[in-house]
């Protein structure tokens, strides 16, 4: 017996999401009609619809953001001598959330991938270089993941910021703090010890 | 930084779903903002509104459809002499992709559970023992999950049915096929001894 077709789409549309297989979306689906009420569901409904038209990306950093240019390009309180450049928008809010960050950022939307086809031109690079040229940046801070595409991504913008004269800066990968040291990988113990400071 | 509204409003809406925290709500919401097109979030805010008007459990056994009564009810080639008790819907899907059962289903909408307060007034009950009033069934048979709950529910059925001369049987429950014994758990290699046959 098949699904009815309003399932089979309902199903169709969770298995979208990243980590979803078939029978996540199918439970998914199944307690989208057997649990929410028909008032979450129009809630929900609604909500897909209204953040896709209401929340762009920042003309300036391209951080997504509900107005014309992103809360964080339009403080004036904040430094605008400092550029710390993430892959995505989920960083910025990461980031924003340890509260020890006070610079502007510059969302890439992506990491260079040969493999998966992203080049520099896949990437939110031109809108980087005409803030580099105006000037008014003294260091630019490379946060993208400690992954192979990250690390990629960084040197790439290393050498390419390598002519100018700003400061290019790595965040500091390592052990996470409150982890237990038996329960870190090789390349995370590999990285902590190279990144060793005097003590 | 809070989030922007209508992006909060959307990670809510997804964290209502099982084993969905917050930190996969924010993923799967990110996701829809960065990964997915208008067209395929379009999709989906419909799925949801035509999928909860458009199915409703089916009159006579409870089962999900999108039709006046499901697709088994109407079936008339199917033996109506015989009724499988599921928990959800989800277990008519299942079973009926195994394709080895040609009976009828009743579906409970839960199992009982003094704890979550789930007691027979909370199931679909009263359409079950209308059916089993009308004569035509002969075989009730019990596929409640093989759970705390599900056997509770197992055993009032069997005490409440006791009183007619309906054949009351329970699905098999052991080691599933192609599974190797030594990752099966404690309860299911005692079901699995105590199901034993002669072969």
């Amino acid at each position: 017996m098949q699904y009815p077709k309003s399932l089979e789409a309902l199903i169709e549309a969770f298995a979208r999401y990243p980590g979803v297989g078939r029978k996540t979306a199918e439970r998914y689906a199944m307690h989208t009609l057997t649990r929410l009420t028909k008032q979450d569901v129009d809630q929900f409904s609604e909500a897909l619809v209204q953040a896709i038209s209401a929340i762009k990306p920042c003309p300036v950093c391209h951080h997504l953001t509900d107005l014309e240019q992103c809360e964080i390009c339009a403080d004036t309180h904040r430094d605008s001598s400092r550029i710390m450049i993430v892959e995505n928008s989920k960083d910025v809010f990461s980031i924003e959330k340890s509260g020890t960050y006070k610079g502007k950022y510059h969302v890439l939307g992506g990491a260079l991938s040969p493999i998966q086809g992203v080049g520099p031109d896949e990437l939110n690079l031109s809108t980087l270089w005409q803030r580099v040229a105006e000037g008014e940046v003294k260091e630019v801070i490379l946060a993208t993941s400690a992954t192979q595409e990250g690390e990629t991504t960084a040197l790439y913008l290393k050498r390419v910021l390598s002519s100018t004269d700003l400061l290019v800066t790595r965040i500091g990968y390592g052990v996470p703090v409150g982890a237990n040291l038996e329960y870190a990988d090789d390349q995370t113990l590999s990285k902590a010890i190279e990144n060793r400071r005097v003590f």
